[in-house]
């Protein structure tokens, strides 16, 4: 499965005083960190509360692409944001993201088609987050059938069924697990599907254990992706182990070192 | 769900040992302490080397209910070692198992009946272990009919996909997860499901990671009972977190905690 990396966001006060203050050595130790971790790709986010957006991404993305070879998730509700991600992007980027909005979809497929770039699709549409699975399948197919009008491979569409923080909505998890399946079958060949997946755990205890759980019940359900910290080793080994199952890796008595080398 | 405590199993050499010697303090220490992580029911095996099963199950069982009154599961292929146990057992027990054999079924389900007993299916027939999940819902089915005409409740009756080590048939835990969901639509009420965990991690080197990472996907996949090792914290923990999602428990800071009082 596609693993991607979520520490270079400006969340993090890290990584929001990194950006401030143009510090690269924070910004490429998360990137070479996550990279060595298994990162598949890395997750890009200036943060929310920064006045110059296009600035500070093009900034990451440079520092990140000076460090590492790792493809690159651009994170950002705002559109030029996108493209000024896209633009400097050396290896095919994944769009984070677009929702179910026909404005906002006109205006961002047709970067996925100028950038030959991917797509997360969130299930939601601009009145906010799905109530359950039969709301997140309605907005997942409507962002399936406009991809399909404009030629979007759906191999390059990842849906993502929004994970809600399991202290607050917790009867939310299973519409989560049962949405993956159901959007599965929403084309042939299918959809992709990705979870955020630290989200689950907000506001909790137990993180590393909440999210690890959740991971796996999502991978038993077949989620194609998922936004972690790949730095949580208790993580890391349930997914291998996991992918195990799904027949996705080979057994062998090492067979977390032979992932992580792979 | 439904755990049910596995140590109390003559194929281990201290329980052998234990057996032979009448030596009480060890079966009293496995029973409270199963019971105490968690253990809703207690699997009982007099092993496979014994030539006394009838008096070594007896024996086994006096001992148990004069420590604990937690409820037992009957383990034995031969019949008249499981009448011997359902005699003696003060509370209702589980009979492990019957496969899907006529002559198997028509030999135990009268116990069932007489002795009020709940009953564990396995998804095999005398011809020996399943291939695919073709197979396995094919005598998953054949036990149902049975059993309904039979007149068992399918409440009572738990349905088991049969779990293989995955270091030598690694394509079989998928079959598993999916034959989970298939044999929960197989009647209205649904049959229960039942796995015994540790055989997946059977010779491999991360057996408490293999086993908590392979039961956390079966309870995203709906099973209702596991047969396991209720000391792996790690495990114990999984399954708690997993249930947490199923939203059969509710969340609170201290949910572990809180399941375990429960």
């Amino acid at each position: 499965m596609l693993i991607i990396g979520e520490l270079i966001n400006g969340m993090y006060k890290e990584v929001a005083r990194a950006i401030e203050q143009k510090d690269e050595a924070v910004i490429r130790r998360l990137a070479k960190d996550q990279t060595d971790a298994g990162a598949h790709m890395l997750d890009v986010n200036a943060g929310p509360y920064t006045k110059t957006p296009v600035q500070d991404m093009q900034w990451l993305i440079k520092v990140i692409q000076d460090t590492v070879d790792t493809g690159l998730s651009i994170d950002s509700t705002n559109p030029d944001v996108v493209e000024a991600g896209l633009s400097l992007a050396k290896k095919r980027a994944l769009i984070n993201s677009v929702n179910a909005d026909e404005e906002r979809l006109a205006r961002v497929l047709p970067m996925v088609k100028k950038y030959n770039s991917m797509l997360i699709g969130l299930a939601m549409d601009k009145k906010g987050v799905p109530r359950d699975r039969a709301d997140r399948l309605e907005h997942a197919a409507m962002i399936v059938s406009v991809c399909q009008t404009e030629g979007v491979d759906m191999r390059d569409l990842y849906l993502d069924p929004i994970v809600f923080p399991v202290n607050v909505a917790q009867n939310q998890a299973m519409e989560v697990l049962e949405s993956l399946r159901e959007f599965s079958v929403l084309s042939d060949p299918p959809p992709n599907t990705v979870i955020g997946l630290s989200n689950v755990s907000q506001g909790t205890k137990k993180r590393s254990l909440i999210n690890t759980t959740f991971l796996i019940m999502a991978i038993a359900n077949g989620v194609s992706a998922a936004i972690v910290n790949p730095l949580d080793k208790n993580l890391m080994d349930g997914l291998i182990t996991a992918e195990l199952f799904m027949n996705k890796t080979i057994y062998c008595d090492s067979y977390i070192d032979a992932y992580k080398k792979s």
